[in-house]
């Protein structure tokens, strides 16, 4: 029985769900074997460059696949020459008969917006109409930057993290961080499929990685601004914040395109374990999208950041571990994560 | 349920006791996050510098308090930013109220003679008075220097190790040990709280450590010497060691001052969990007090001897662990360490 | 109760068998320890140079005796100074009548062909006579280099790896490895006590190490060559494998020793725990015996080609591990592993 057919009492994140198992680039010409959400698989690039994902484990002596090679769009196990196409169908071995071999198990896969998502679940069901809309990632007005982090944690650690950034006050106290986050009033909402939490600062000075984005776009950079965040999950485990400052009393989040400078947070979190995950993280912004340079020091400023809340979330999960049975708080800052878990566990229950 | 209240059945060391957690140098500015008899710690100076206690756990999130950071003698959370007092009352949290919030469990805390001393158990029970006295620590004909190890052994291997110094012969070889010392008999005795176990050598040569300490004390270092160890276990697990030399004839361990040099061997041993401890060692002497370069070179020296019991120790609990239903013997040399261990478990069954 | 007189059923070899433990110049001065079938032993050469396999726990305290030393002949150990002869009877201690002591478990064990050989079973039931025949050994016509590789795997995954050569053409691609390997037929066949399986080659170019080989022995590196690999397996996991080249056309593997060159690999595998085991490999040789320059550029180029099977390995027990009902597939290259491995399931079964 695949792990991913076990009860659903028993597992804390959807399998009928499209994750990001892989950024585009990762697959190259070599087969990329990656663990998403129990599942251990193999992803390549077959014939024509499609992806298929396949599990990693070579039903001849359970070798792992991606241990092998891509040859003429096949993969073959690097142990005894096994050699499967993209739907894990035995193609040929030496010296053998293969038309009897069982199949390896095939992953429904897509490859959009410069990622690879995988359905864990049922292939049946796996439909790419439900793939998230970027509407950023094929918009030449947009730029993209990113990287990945393997995170010693439950997922739904970082799913809280993301939807309270009242933490940026004291984790990212020296980039993002500001005393005016926490004292703003927060707004939690459901909209449509999402979850929405929210937040508006007036008149605040820029915090340093905001300075240098007003002075990347040609904009002053000590002047206060208005400030936003508003942080929009959805199912399985993306988490989208539209952040940026406006000059000041320009209208903020509504100021025209010349007095801000704005971008989106992209979270995609996929979980590896029960207590780690896979942290896709990048910023998708609208100005200067055509400068390369920029893109690279925002991206390196970012991972930077995002590399500040490592070892908070894996002591917490240590701590979490230690005591699975103590209650937590759940206050007002807290509720875009509640609601977002509210979702997940609804969503785990409802599955066939 | 905290875990210093589980059975007293499964735990192997009683909670209702000082035990030292840390020595007064390592609190600075900075909170501490260390695990000893299983509990989760925090240690922080709180205003006036009064040394508090709590659970590193944050009734939040669950984020450990160790990583956040003290303002105005309280302990900020590191994530969310919810502060708390030296007794773990919440006391305040940006843009919340806290009056509801649960508190922190406090352990009940002391510093006195350089060290931080903790009581696990009950708050109700802990009684300064009961810390031990420590003549040496206060009085400027003394010196004291020390350090700690983390070594992965149950702490009664530390006990027994240091309650039969026929171990020096073989492992302190080139310090410490001599021939004469597995030679000479043992005995082993209870006085009042203390278990004793002491044995003296007469007209032996001084080994490497106690020339050097001849010679620092303007004494002859090649004569033949009196040599003594007495060693003294109390609850819940210090051990105190009497050791010196004399010059040979002169009364041994009464020799006058002028005669001899000694010095006590002081060892703290804390529990962190079932398989290892927190080793907070140390000497006091009373020969060249204000010598401070001889305070640090003795300081290096025993560093460098007490080390050589680590690799002993830990592989001896990795046996341990492999064959737990394994008898071992009890010898004459071994009775100092049973008659601690069972001081050790009377205590812990008579604990409320 | 031994870990060696746990029930048939739940091990996954025979203890009733010679293993090899050690090779003979890892014993000097020092006593060694080092798990084999799951019994910690501690090896040691006695008065004559006599090697002796016992527990390697000390009755006294549970010490490992390894970390002891030696003295005329005898293991002391190096934290109360318990002295033993090779036995395993305690013959001395500092202060102590160790008359009444328990001895220390001792193993039978045999040095021979430059091996320590250890019984994990039994002690009534081995007999010298049983350990196999190296005809090679002691033959100054022939020479031998190996070494000694951990790996965590079950130790029959690794008689599978060398009992099924086909996977040389992709493991092992760039240095034995040739596609007419898993092109060519191969059989497997019981032979008394032996599994057999085996594969001949005809008018194929040699792979880099055996043009290496052809050059090292005079002959021409270029020409075509029949090879052979024959591969045999006897109780509890020794394989031994008989392969070469000569010249195409001269008789194969029956070719005049001028014609060929030829070799037999060595390989020695013993069980460390249910997942790891001690890779004992090496390489004999009739070809330029004398020449030491070449054993040990063979024993080189050996080392890294057999490391090459180490990642694959590991990762196949990892997905095993994980899997643990999953079946396998058995084909007809898989069928002398299949065979020995009943072979050893046999022997495990008829254990008294």
């Amino acid at each position: 029985m695949p792990a991913s057919s076990a009860t659903a009492g028993s597992r804390t994140w959807p399998v009928n769900a499209w994750y990001v198992a892989a950024r585009s680039g990762e697959l190259s010409d070599q087969p990329l074997g990656r663990t998403i959400c129990g599942e251990r698989l193999v992803l390549f690039r077959g014939e024509g460059g499609a992806v298929s994902a396949l599990e990693d484990f070579c039903p001849h002596r359970g070798a792992p696949l991606s241990l092998g090679f891509l040859k003429h769009g096949r993969l073959t196990c690097g142990y005894h020459g096994l050699s499967v196409d993209g739907q894990g169908k035995p193609c040929a071995m030496p010296g053998q008969t293969v038309g009897g071999f069982p199949a390896v198990r095939a992953y429904s896969v897509v490859e959009r917006y410069g990622f690879i998502w995988v359905w864990p679940g049922r292939a049946d069901l796996a439909d790419p109409d439900a793939l998230p809309k970027l509407f950023w990632a094929d918009d030449p007005d947009w730029a993209y930057g990113g990287g990945l982090y393997h995170i010693a944690c439950d997922y739904r650690l970082m799913v809280d993290n993301l939807m309270d950034l009242t933490h940026e006050t004291y984790v990212h106290a020296n980039s993002i961080g500001q005393k005016e986050i926490d004292e703003a009033p927060v707004e939690t909402l459901l909209d449509g499929e999402e979850v929405v939490t929210r937040r508006f600062m007036e008149k605040v000075s820029a915090p340093p990685f905001w300075r240098a984005a007003l002075g990347g776009a040609g904009l002053p950079e000590n002047e206060l601004v208005d400030r936003w965040q508003i942080c929009r999950f959805s199912l399985p485990s993306h988490v989208m914040i539209e952040v940026g400052v406006a000059l000041a009393g320009r209208g903020g989040y509504e100021a025209d395109h010349a007095d801000k400078v704005s971008s989106i947070v992209v979270d995609f979190i996929t979980p590896e374990t029960e207590t780690s995950h896979w942290y896709f993280w990048g910023m998708a912004r609208n100005f200067a999208a055509g400068n390369v340079a920029l893109t690279e020091s925002i991206r390196e400023g970012q991972g930077k950041i995002f590399s500040e809340d490592l070892e908070m979330l894996e002591r917490q999960q240590l701590n979490l571990s230690t005591y699975p049975d103590r209650r937590l708080m759940t206050l007002n800052i807290d509720a875009g994560g509640a609601q977002s878990r509210a979702r997940i566990q609804r969503a785990i229950r409802a599955e066939p």
